[in-house]
């Protein structure tokens, strides 16, 4: 990087900030990127505060200068919500350098961390004090804990312990102005007024930077037990869900859903794999039960697969006896995903729907694509506990892949619509669905976005261009 | 009533919706006095709509005579949340009328409700499809359940199941310019941008009128164990509720504590009660896990118990061995709240702090009072799984009543500020705690308070007086 690449307003800023905060030239280039790498972009410069006032400071600096703010975490999210699409007008402000765990309390059930810490290290902290924090990604390794919060991330515990907004207690957000919102509570009960955290939680950095979180934990789970259930139909997992709820006092942690291609997929995958029964039946269910303490697991897993052969929910089934079994069970469901990318490109979904409506949306979605285009192949999968369903479509590959991908999305959305269903189950908006968002936005929520935005930033500092135009 | 005591405004009401949807003269007081009956007040009239449209209708009537609107459920809310108190500007607007259940799905766990259900009667509904709503409230035979969204109710059930806000999966809302917010989505996981019904839940009225709520259902818990445990102290009973997270699997339905003096308060509410052990011990806990199916919560209780024996940690303890047994359990705590009353006015509070700071907050303030007035008798107790303190203070009669009670709360808010609790765990703001709640409310949060409601609210039109002073 020479100095006369730098524009002026980047100057001006590492004046202001010091080098120490600020990054620009090519060093910016490695913020600018989304996680797959297929969108390279830039900005005038990497904002890098290393505390809380660093980053009311650099807030307050960039707003002085007309500067729009990306705020970014790990940049692992799916939507481009973190990456600028204005490279001379946007910083990003990372949060990287502020990774401190400033409190843990095991008899609250609580800590308060800093936005920066990467969630794989900060379950880990939290598990040396033989607690938990549920929050379980694929990206986990990457991702840090404030992205989770204002992405409000799901992940595959969703089922047993909620979204991200269900495991944070309190906030500290730098607001568009500089100013500071203390709202870092690890109080369980609170009910003063309008809970003005739900507003941060989920809004992908568009009105405040989340700079640190107070967050509930729960006492680990020790115990594990692992089920693969072969099933009449994917109506009959809706039941068996149900029962299972009942029977196994929610204390479900997963509860899946695959079809008998996943087995093939999952060989395809992961050659060796060893399959753990024949997928001769239309629909299979991974269920997974998990606990601490003075219930037994396994046989509380025992008898609830006895209770559904007797009841007919269940046509063959296999629990797992060791945890390298379990773990051979969850590897068909890796697998699986491994096996869709070996075929090439295709279209992954992240929707939702009531989870009583899954058979029926799932049924008429594939139905519709395959009339329209009849040599692709529909691969639907997902949570029955959260109606999040993945409904995939590998394209016939001798014809046109993208036409073939674009197409069976909007067959999929027309009929989605149909159901009220949701195009962004666990993802969120950023730049990337807000097309699809803003067609399905009804005026009066466009309108409350808007105002609310307008309201904590009238001046449009923050993360113009994510989840709708203003 | 004769029609000349209807002020003009208010005839210009009647004339514009009708005397179906408008009440007006003496039948308006009975919509204008709180819970306690310690406020009357007035209002123009009452609007009375039977659906949506006429929410609307009825909105945009008030909106263009430059009325002010006080929406209002059961009307039993304890903070004069729904008690108009501008008589000859506001209207009372109550859902009392609309109470249908538009949709009940078994097999989504979820239920669409008018918001003039009262709790109870919903409740029951639910219960004879098997399923189980569980938010519970003393209040429940009249409360309404969007009173209850619009105060974000807590309740015995907290600890297991959440605040209201933790219940609602979408709602329908009328805003304060008469358009419709249409929320009612029955998704478990939706995660498009800033998620807007969390502003309406727990705002009091203050931004709209919610109209229709979208709950989560459970299966119904149909197995109850309960004990009273005697402990050493208060401070074993946050470690007693450590172990019971973890050994019970987070099954708890309930973990009251419990000071010695409940029992002699118990029986002087309630002379005939049997009292299942002598009040020899510093601290009580009465502790409850239900669920349902495969789990066995008797024989857990009863190993849960032996545990907790064994480590030490619990001094004597009774289980309950028939549900006539469990109910004479709660008696101790229900009669505790009897004999209080009996010994005439005294203070109330509802505060919250870290349960981890349960014990150093009660001890502390305790102290604190009894320093200042020997003579008056603390009475603390509440739900350590919450960190939900009722810490009561009967005054010595033969003194200046109100003025203890006065000094006490003081006091106890003074201690309580240094714990960084909440002075309104779960009752809300609504008009009574406007004050304390004003007094130490940062004002960047106050500004951001402001400025939502003038975003979605700009003409004023909604429950003025109420949360903040604008």
């Amino acid at each position: 990087m020479t100095e006369v690449n730098v524009p002026s307003v980047a100057r001006e800023l590492l004046q202001r900030l010091g080098p120490e905060l600020v990054v620009t030239g090519e060093d910016v280039l490695r913020y600018c990127h989304d996680w797959h790498g297929d969108v390279q972009s830039s900005a005038l410069a990497v904002l890098r505060p290393r505390n809380t006032p660093e980053v009311q400071e650099c807030v307050r600096a960039a707003g002085a200068l007309g500067l729009n703010i990306v705020p970014q975490g790990g940049n692992t999210g799916l939507v481009l919500g973190a990456v600028p699409d204005m490279p001379d007008h946007q910083v990003v402000l990372t949060l990287e350098r502020m990774t401190a765990i400033r409190q843990l309390d095991c008899d609250n059930f609580s800590a308060v961390v800093e936005s920066g810490i990467v969630l794989e290290e900060f379950k880990a902290k939290v598990a040396e004090a033989g607690l938990f924090f549920p929050l379980t990604l694929g990206a986990q390794g990457s991702c840090r804990l404030g992205g989770n919060v204002s992405t409000n991330a799901g992940g595959v515990n969703v089922l047993r312990y909620g979204m991200t907004r269900d495991l944070v207690l309190g906030l500290e957000v730098v607001l568009p102005d500089g100013s500071l919102f203390e709202g870092l509570s690890s109080l369980r009960k609170d009910n003063r007024g309008i809970d003005l955290k739900h507003l941060f939680i989920g809004s992908e950095g568009t009105i405040g930077i989340i700079t640190a979180v107070s967050v509930k934990l729960l006492p680990a789970p020790d115990q594990v037990a692992t089920a693969l259930l072969a099933l009449e139909s994917l109506e009959d997992a809706i039941t068996l869900y149900r029962h299972a709820r009942r029977q196994c006092c929610d204390l479900m942690s997963a509860f899946e859903f695959l079809p008998p291609l996943a087995f093939d997929l999952a060989k395809e995958g992961i050659p060796d794999l060893v399959l753990p029964m024949a997928a001769e039946h239309p629909a299979y269910v991974l269920m997974e039960i998990a606990g601490s303490g003075l219930v037994d697991m396994d046989d509380l897993m025992a008898r609830f697969v006895e209770y559904a052969f007797e009841a007919g929910l269940v046509l063959d089934g296999v629990v797992a006896q060791s945890q390298a079994q379990a773990r051979n069970l969850w590897l068909i469901r890796e697998g699986m995903n491994e096996g869709q990318a070996k075929r090439g490109k295709h279209l992954r979904t992240d929707l939702s729907v009531p989870l009583s409506r899954i058979a029926a949306f799932v049924a008429e979605t594939e139905a519709a694509i395959l009339a329209d285009m009849p040599d692709v192949i529909c691969v639907s999968y997902g949570h029955v506990g959260d109606g999040n369903v993945h409904l995939n479509v590998l394209p016939d590959l001798s014809g046109d892949i993208d036409a073939q991908i674009c197409r069976a999305k909007q067959i999929a959305n027309r009929v989605l619509d149909g159901y009220h269903g949701s195009i962004s189950a666990e993802h969120g908006i950023g730049r990337l669905k807000k097309g699809d968002f803003s067609e399905r936005l009804p005026e009066v929520q466009r309108r409350l976005n808007v105002a609310i935005r307008k309201a904590v930033d009238p001046a449009m500092v923050m993360n113009k261009g994510c989840q709708i135009d203003l």
